[in-house]
This record gives C-alpha cells, structure tokens and sequence, in this order.
C-alpha cells in the first residue's frame, strides 16, 4: 500500500457513535462526569468502531520499530551504536522494560527491525523488514531516500495491518534506535516551526554537555533541511527508518478503525507526521504517556489531547503507552459493564 | 485488634531491600533512572516485602468501605441518602464502575458495610459489619463515639487482616457514602489546620449552590469540633465509618507488609488519619490517583508522594486507585524479569 492509499483508507471516527457513548455515560449508575478522561476516552473508543458500547481490546500488541541513525556519528550519544542491536536482541529474549510492562498489562512485544546496523541475521522472532542499515547522517544530508522512507512506512503499515488480521484489537507504538530523541527533534522543529532550543532534551541517556552537542547538531540539520514543511518529504530528510514504520503502524491502525496508543518523545513524532499527512488520523490515536523529554506539549497541542500519563518515563520501547493500555480497556468496559442510574435511584432502600 | 495494637504491629519499610531496589535499577538494561516514578515505586514495593525484587502482587482486592452520614440532613448532596444503599447494591451485582474497572485489572471487590442507613439485611456477597445506621449529624455532635469510631475501624482492620490472610497481596481503598466529601473536608481542615474553603470541593454529585452550602455547613462543623487535633478523637468527631474502616485497612495492611493503594479524597482523608495515628504506615500507602476534589495535594504533601494518575477522575468506589494497580505491578515486575545492561553492551553486534 502507498503512503497515499493509506492516507486515503482512513475514515474519520462515527460521530453518531461518540455521541452515543457521551450519553450513555450520562445515565449510567454514577454522577455525570464523574470518571473524568475514562468518558472521553470512551466516546473515542466508541467513536473508532462506530460501536456503543466500543468493544473492549482484549488483544492488545506492541510494536517496537528498531532502526540506527547515521547521526549518532556526530557524537550525539553516551553509547555505542550497537546498544540498539543489543536492545532488540533483549527484547526477543523477554528481558527488556518492554517485556516487563507488556506482560504485566497482557500485550504481546512485537519487534520490526526496519534499519539497525547490524551484520548478522535478525535475532529469532524479530520481524525482519530492514530497509537500509541505519540512516545516513541527517547533518550531511537527507537520511533516507523518498522511497526508502515510502519502504520502511509500508513495513510498518504491513505489519500493522498483519497484527490486525490475526485479532489484535489495540495497537501501541514503542521503538528504539540510539540517538533516535535527535532525529524526533529535528522533525518536531520542522514540522511545527517551534525553535530547536525548545524541543531539544536530555535523551534515554546523554549527560549535559552532549546536549549542547545535540542542539547543534539539530541546528546545523534544520539549516540543510531547509524550509520544506511537506510532512513526508520532511520524515524522509530529517525522520529515522523507526519513525517512518510508525507512522505505517499509526496510518494502517487508523484505516482498520483500531486505536494506536501513542509512547513518548519519538513515536510522538512518528504521530505529528502521521497526522500532517493525514489529520482524520488524529481519531484514531490515544496519547499515552507525556515525555519527561520535550516534545510531550508539542504532540497534545498536534493531537488535541493530553497524554494519560505521566510518570516521569523516559525510556520509550512504549513503555509507557503500554502503562495506559489497562486505562483504554476500562473506557470501554464501564461502557459496556455498568448499570443505569435509574436502576439504583430504583432500587429498595 | 484495638488501634494502639494496630499502629503498634506497623514496622517500618526494610531500607536494605529499598537501597537493593535502587542499586538494582542502576544495572538493569535501560539508563539509569528512565524508568521514572515506577523506579521509585519498585523500592517502596521491596521496602514493604523486604525483599528485592518485591513480588509482583497478584492477587489484588479492593475493600470498598460503605456508610451513610448524618450530615446528609443538612442538605448537601443532590441525592437522597437511599442512593448509598442503591450503590452497594449495584456493588453487589457487579454494576458499578469499581467492578468494570476491578474487572478490567483484574482485582476483586469486596463490600464492607460498616455503616449504611438500610431496614433489611445487606445484599449477598456484602460483608455486613455495620457499627450503626449512619452517623450521627457532625454539625450537631460527635458523628460517632470514641467506642464507635474503634469498632469501624476493627472492622476494616479485620476485613484486611482476613484478606491477606487469604492471599491477598495488594489492597485498593474503596468508599461509597452519601456526603462522606462533606466530612472528608471536615477532616482534612481540622487534621491539617487549612481553612475550610481550601477543602470543600464539589462532591461527584453537586451543584454550585450546594457547595456554598456545603463550606458553611463544614465551618460550622470544625466551630463545634473545636481544636482537638487527636487523630482518634477527630475521626470520630468529624468522620464516617467507612473512613474508620479505611484507617483500618490501612493499617492492618501497612502491619501485614502488604501496600495499600489509596484512591481519591475519602480515602485520602482516612489515609491522613492513619499516618497522623501512625506515620510509618506511609511506607506502605502508595496514592492512586489524585482528585479532581481538593484535598488530593494535602494527601501528597501528608505522604510525601504525588498520586501516580490524574485522570479527572471524581467518582471514588476505588476507581482511581485500581486504575493505578498495573503500574504498581509493573514496577515490581521489571525489577523481576529485566536483564543487566551488561548482557546488552556485550551481546553481539
């Protein structure tokens, strides 16, 4: 599927249904309301499956998109490059963050490799979809080719798309690529005009002094990238191989009316592309936790919504989106569980 | 159990296992820190168990404490007073919003009524520990006696004690009670000495009108309750059973080494009576969610913690603070399953 198919498989959300679930939450058995973001997550739930009750996800899957970044050569990081191939393999033996959570909230880890640097096969159960090994330097020059970033979005769309045929019901989007808080602060800049000063932090792991190093590098890539704004020539120039498999994942949940909960700092970037390219994608995309990383703002103000959580995470791998998964399904479920008011006020005293 | 007999089997958090837990983050396959609150949260788990890593709690409850108030008389609540009866009904056959979302984490929810206004027996499944119908008008007299007071919080104590016993790992503090935000104002403003209209908040069910009402109402209440500030005493001046027997529970679970999750502003009011009754009991209370009701930052600053969510949840029955057991597990799981960062570093890249 091309970016623009998929952009055009995208519905906007059934208003009929959202509206039915905000009435539904006024006659239910508790004060109108009274449970707060649980009501609007809901009507969003409701509005995703043009159901009232929505269903609740009961097959939720994470997917971590994997890549290296050619940026990491300027220095950006306290680690070597193959951390992130280090990671991934940790991720496929079940000992990473990601791991902990998903089993924790009842989500299997699904790991696509769409660019790491590495010279060996992929680790066993890691979904091979390498479209370069790691990007080029965004400093030097574009990162991606057009059509390898249009390869690695249809890696993720596919895979998404693969994820949903088999049931799964509630997407969440993590990744992990050393050095990729740079990358997602070039497009931040980019493609919402804010300084680089503002959307540059301290990263997974990057002391004080690689921050300045960091905004420099983010400084000289804008001033390369110059003032193209076009969302996908934008993700391919500035974006990793990760976050143009994210925004596959965001665009194909949306087009399959299955909500994509949203992880920190760099899927939130993925999410400001996915909704320039598409906004009606916005209806399908939960926020779910705010980044200890800048950029948390700039995805609520994109989206409309502020994320669920904030729990001072800074890691990604969609740790936190994963912690927000449990609140998506109780959304649903009080929609689908609970009594009418009418029923207690009724009821023998 | 009397309350002296309870504060006095509170030991305090095991600081070894707590430092474990720390020093244990630091080595995990993640940067130092990133894990934010659930690294925080992971040491007050192994500071409870004394262990590191602390079990992941897998058999949580929620003991929803039910009561009705005297005060409701005065006219501050939209609702005839029969609507706690209703609830603990629907409670009973598993339509309120605290079972959808016990359902949802997969908690278990049990009644307590300690206290509500009925004529025939309490539903099935309900634990009827009724100390008296309701109690007495707080702007009039003492809402309960000093005798009263120990029996709802014996029973909560019991009700918890029998819980764990039965397996229980991780307790969530629930209320259902007519008014009991007129009396959970009352508490906090004579416990922590702010004034009255930094503590009347709306109720989940109130009008603007009402809550004018509601602060005269609690004024004249603390004119009456005067200035003792004993913990015990004040409780029973100005509080409801189901708060008795939620400093109870909490300190019958902060005994057996098991964390107390605190949801919202009742509970938090009983969760400030228990560690003004006994401080050490903090170290086994972990505030759930905060409330869109005022009192939520009292409840930090008694505590020393920040809720973990704050979901504009206003409801109380437990909701909150279940919505915040997956992260409590979570932060003791991925003490449990992450690997070293040093199997990272050294996998091959």
């Amino acid at each position: 599927m091309t970016v623009n198919d998929l952009v055009a498989a995208v519905a906007g959300a059934d208003e009929d249904a959202q509206e039915a679930a905000f009435q539904r939450h006024a006659q239910l058995a508790k004060p109108p309301g009274s449970l707060g973001r649980l009501e609007e997550l809901g009507a969003q739930l409701a509005g995703i499956s043009g159901m009232c009750p929505p269903p609740v996800p009961s097959s939720p899957k994470v997917v971590v998109a994997a890549a290296d970044h050619g940026v990491h050569a300027q220095g950006v990081s306290d680690w070597p490059q193959d951390v992130t191939q280090g990671m991934v393999a940790t991720m496929a033996t079940g000992g990473a963050a990601v791991n902990a959570i998903a089993t924790t909230v009842g989500a299997e880890v699904v790991v696509l490799d769409v660019g790491t640097v590495r010279t060996g096969p992929a680790p066993e159960d890691v979904v091979d979809a390498r479209v370069r090994s790691g990007t080029r330097d965004l400093v030097e020059s574009p990162a991606m080719t057009l059509d390898e970033c249009k390869r690695a979005v249809a890696a993720g769309a596919g895979l998404a798309a693969r994820l949903v045929a088999g049931g799964c019901d509630l997407i969440v989007s993590g990744e992990v690529g050393l050095t990729n808080t740079t990358a997602s602060a070039c497009l931040y800049a980019a493609l919402t005009g804010v300084p680089a000063e503002d959307v540059v932090g301290k990263g997974a792991n990057v002391t004080h002094d690689r921050t300045a190093r960091k905004l420099a590098v983010v400084e000289r890539a804008l001033v390369r990238h110059g003032d193209d704004r076009d969302p996908l020539r934008t993700l391919a120039s500035l974006g990793g191989l990760e976050h143009a498999a994210l925004v596959g994942v965001m665009l194909a949940g949306a087009a399959a009316r299955v909500p994509v909960v949203v992880d920190g700092v760099i899927a939130g970037a993925a999410a400001v592309v996915a909704v320039q390219l598409c906004p009606t994608a916005a209806d399908y995309l939960i926020p779910g936790h705010t980044s200890a990383e800048v950029g948390g703002e700039l995805l609520a103000k994109q989206l409309g919504v502020t994320p669920l959580l904030d729990l001072g995470l800074r890691l990604g791998e969609g740790t936190g989106a994963l912690l927000a998964v449990p609140i998506v399904q109780a959304a649903a479920r009080v929609l689908t569980d609970m009594a009418d008011l009418s029923s207690v006020i009724a009821a023998p005293s």
